[in-house]
C-alpha cells in the first residue's frame, strides 16, 4: 500500500509524503526564516518539529540544524542525517501516526498554508557553477555563435564544460528580474551598442545543491559523488544574448548572465527522486577513468517553460523538455569540479546548463527556439523573439508516477524595465 | 613634520603609521580571530582598542564591527567609518599621544609581535571576480593561445573583460598550493593528457576589496566607484596552463584556476595609497559614457615576484612590474561590473588580472616569461619553464615615498605535490 499523509494531498500535487522537499520560509515578514518541508498545500515548520523533540534519531536529536535561517548546517551533516530526517518526517506526517496528527496545538504551531507565507532562498550559496551538459544546447549555441563548422568544440566530449557564475544575484522564485543594461555586440564596424539588452532570454536549467563537500586539495571520487548531492532545484539562468555575444571571448560569460538567476524554493532530495532514476546516455568517447562511473544515472523529470506575455492573463507553453536529455551526469559534473582539488562547500549550487532536447519544441531557451531572433514564437496570438518588459517566465518540473508525483513546484520571474539612465 | 608612531618602525618597513593596513589575525591557535592593523613589526588588536573605548568617533563608538572574525561588517559601513578609524588609529599610535603609549596594560593586551601570530583571510569573500586589465598581458596571452593574428579581441578596448573566479579556494599567504590534476590539451589527434599539471604557473595580480556594494538592479556610477573600494591586496592567481588551454573554449577558465588563489593578509586602504596616485593611461577608443571618469587614477606600486626553487635557500627576482601598467582603472572595473545591475557585497574581491609591463623583465607570469615553456628562466644556476614541487613564489608590493614607504608585505605560497591517484 502507498504511504499516505494525514494532511490532505491532491493526487496532482507535487508535494505528497513521498516527496518532502526542503526549503526555507517565514510565516510573516517579521518572523525569522526557518527550514520547512512541503506537504500538499502546507509547509511543515522544522524548527517547530525540532523544538517539540520529534527529531529523535541519533544524529538530529541534539542538533540545532533546523533552528537556522538556511539549510547549510543540515546539508553539511551528510546523507545519514538526510535519511534520518526523511524517515522521521514520513513517520510523523503519515496517516497512521498520531504524534502530530492528534496534537492540535503542535499542528497549529507547525503547519502553515503555503499560500500565506513567504519562501526564501533555501541556502547561503558560497559559489555557483554553471555547466553546459546538454549536447543539443551546445550544438545549437555553437552554430548560432560560431557557425556551422564544428559547432561543438572537441573538449566538450571529454569533460563537462563549466564556468563560475555569480552567487550574489541568485534570487528565489517570484523575484522580479530587472532588464540589464550593457554593451551589445556591434554590427560590422560600428561602435558597440549601449543600453537595455535587446535580447533578454531565459534558460531552462536545474541545479544540484551540494552537501558536505570537500577539503581543498582532496577530490571527490565519481562513485562517491552522490553522497555530496542533497537534491535538485529548478533554475532559470536569465541571459542577455547581445551582452553575452560581445563580452564572452576569451574569458566566458560575465555580465550577460550575472544580473539575476532564479531558483525554485524547494529542494527535492535525491532520495525522493530515486524511483524516477533512469540510465544516462552512452558516452562516446569513453570518459577518462576519473569520470567513469559504475552506475550512470539520470532522472526522468518532465520540464516545461511557460510564458505569460506582458498584460495577458494566459500563459503558453514554449518548451517541453526533460532532465534526462543531459549527456553528463550530476555525479560526473561534481567529480570533475573537484578533480583539481577545488573545494565545494555545503549549499553550493551546480547548474546543469540549459536542458534542450532533440526536438524543435524541446529547446531550452529563446536563443534556440527563435534561432537568435530570426523566427518569432507565437504565444496565443502574440509574437516574441526575446522577452519584453512585463513578460513572466515560469518553469515547472515533475516526475510523474503511477500513484503519486514528485514535483518541484514552479520557478518564475517577471521582467521589470531597465533603470532610467 | 612627518607623523611618527611611538612604536619603533624601521625606515624600510612597509607598515609605518602612514599605512595602517587592515587584516585579521589570531594571537594563538586557540584564540578567536579578530581585526588588526599592522604597525612596524607589530599588530594592533582592534577588538582590544574597541573594548578599551578608544574608538570614540560618532560612527564607531557604539559599533561592534571590530569584535567580528572578519572585516565585512566594517567594510559595509563605508568610507566615513574607514576615515574615522584611520584618524583614531593614527592618533592613538602617534608618538605624541599618551593614551596607548603610556598605558602598559593596554599595550600588552593590544600590541602583538607580528612574527608570533597567525594571519587569516581578512574577509569572508562572497564572490571573486578576475579582470584582464593589462594590455601587455592580453597581447602576450592572445598570441600564445590563439596566434599572432589579432591577439587582442576587439571587445578588450571597449570594456574591462572579466570572468567569475572561485571564492572557496582563496587562501591567505603562506598556505601551500597543491598541484592540481586534470585534463591537459592533447597534442594533435591523441586523447587528452590526464595527471598532475605540467604547466603550473603564478600570476602577479592585485585585487580590490569591495566596501558597501550595491543592491541588485542599481548600478554604481563610475565617479562614485571609489567609495565602494576599501583597499587593495596582493594576489597570486595560480594557473595550470595545460588544463586552462584545453577547457577554456567557449566558457572561459575553470579548473585551470580554481585550485587556489593566494592573497596577502593586509589590505592597504585607498586612503593610504592616495599619496602614490598617478594618472591612468590615455584610452583609445574613448570609453563609453558609463566608463568615462572625471579623474582616472592609477597607483605607483612597485611589484616584484621572487621564486625560491625547491631545496634552495636563495630566491631570485623573476619579474619587476608596477600597478600603473594597468589600462582599465579599478573604478572602471567596478562600474562595469555593476552596469547590468549585478550586486556587489562587502568583502567581494576584484582581481586586476595579471599585471605585465611592456619590458621582457616585467611580465607577470611564466607563460609570458618563458613563452609557454619555450625558453627556460635561469634562477641562480637552476632552470625553470614552469613551477616544480617545492618551489615557493613570493609577491611583494610597495609604494616608495621620500620619507616613508606604504607597502603590502608579501603574498607567498609553496607548491606541494599532487595527491596520489
Ligand atoms: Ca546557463
Ligand atoms: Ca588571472
Ligand atoms: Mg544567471
Ligand atoms: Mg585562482
Ligand atoms: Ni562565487
Amino acid at each position: 500500500m502507498v504511504l499516505k499523509s494525514f494532511v490532505d494531498v491532491h493526487p496532482d500535487s507535487h508535494f505528497p509524503i513521498q516527496n518532502l522537499p526542503f526549503g526555507v520560509f517565514r510565516p510573516t515578514e517579521a518572523s525569522p526564516a526557518r527550514p520547512g518541508v512541503a506537504i500538499g498545500d502546507y509547509v511543515l515548520d522544522l524548527s517547530a518539529v525540532s523544538s517539540a523533540g520529534l527529531f529523535d534519531g541519533p544524529i538530529l536529536k541534539d542538533s540545532d540544524c533546523f533552528c537556522q535561517p538556511n539549510l547549510n548546517k543540515f546539508l553539511a551533516l551528510g546523507r545519514p542525517a538526510w535519511k534520518e530526517a526523511r524517515v522521521t518526517l514520513q513517520k510523523i506526517l503519515s496517516s497512521t501516526e498520531p504524534v502530530l496528527r492528534d496534537n492540535v496545538a503542535l499542528r497549529e504551531k507547525s503547519l502553515f498554508p503555503m499560500s500565506e507565507l513567504e519562501m526564501l532562498l533555501p541556502t547561503a550559496i558560497g559559489d555557483y557553477t554553471d555547466f553546459f551538459s546538454s549536447l543539443h544546447h551546445a550544438k545549437n549555441c555553437g552554430t548560432i555563435f560560431r557557425g556551422p563548422q564544428n559547432p561543438v568544440p572537441l573538449n566538450w566530449f571529454h569533460l563537462p564544460i563549466a564556468y563560475h557564475g555569480r552567487a550574489s544575484s541568485i534570487v528565489v522564485s517570484g523575484t522580479d528580474i530587472i532588464r540589464p543594461r550593457g554593451q551589445g555586440h556591434p554590427s560590422g564596424n560600428s561602435p558597440p551598442y549601449f543600453g537595455p539588452t535587446q535580447k533578454l532570454d531565459f534558460e531552462l536549467e536545474m541545479a544540484a545543491v551540494v552537501g558536505p563537500g570537500n577539503e581543498l586539495g582532496k577530490p571527490i571520487e565519481v562513485n562517491d559523488a552522490a553522497e555530496h548531492i542533497f537534491g535538485l532545484v529548478l533554475m532559470n539562468d536569465w541571459s542577455a544574448r547581445d551582452i553575452q555575444a560581445w563580452e564572452y571571448v576569451p574569458l566566458g560569460p560575465f555580465l550577460g548572465k550575472s544580473f539575476g538567476t532564479t531558483i525554485s524554493p524547494w529542494i527535492v532530495t535525491l532520495d525522493a527522486l530515486e524511483p524516477f532514476a533512469c540510465a544516462a546516455p552512452e558516452q562516446d568517447p569513453k570518459p577518462l577513468p576519473y569520470l567513469a562511473e559504475k552506475v550512470s544515472k539520470n532522472y526522468d523529470i518532465a520540464l516545461e517553460v511557460h510564458i505569460t506575455p506582458s498584460g495577458q492573463k494566459d500563459s503558453s507553453v514554449v518548451t517541453r523538455s526533460n532532465f534526462k536529455n543531459l549527456y553528463w551526469t550530476l555525479t560526473q559534473q561534481l567529480a570533475h569540479h573537484t578533480i583539481n582539488g577545488c573545494n565545494l562547500r555545503p549549499g553550493d549550487l551546480l547548474g546543469t546548463g540549459t536542458i534542450s532536447g532533440p526536438e524543435p519544441e524541446s529547446l531550452g531557451c529563446l536563443l534556440e527556439l527563435t534561432w537568435n531572433g530570426q523566427n518569432a514564437l507565437l504565444l496565443n496570438g502574440i509574437t516574441r523573439k526575446f522577452l519584453e518588459d512585463g513578460d513572466e517566465v515560469t518553469i515547472t518540473g515533475v516526475c510523474k508516477g503511477e500513484e503519486y508525483n514528485v514535483g518541484f513546484g514552479t520557478c518564475s520571474g517577471k521582467v521589470a524595465p531597465a533603470p532610467c539612465p
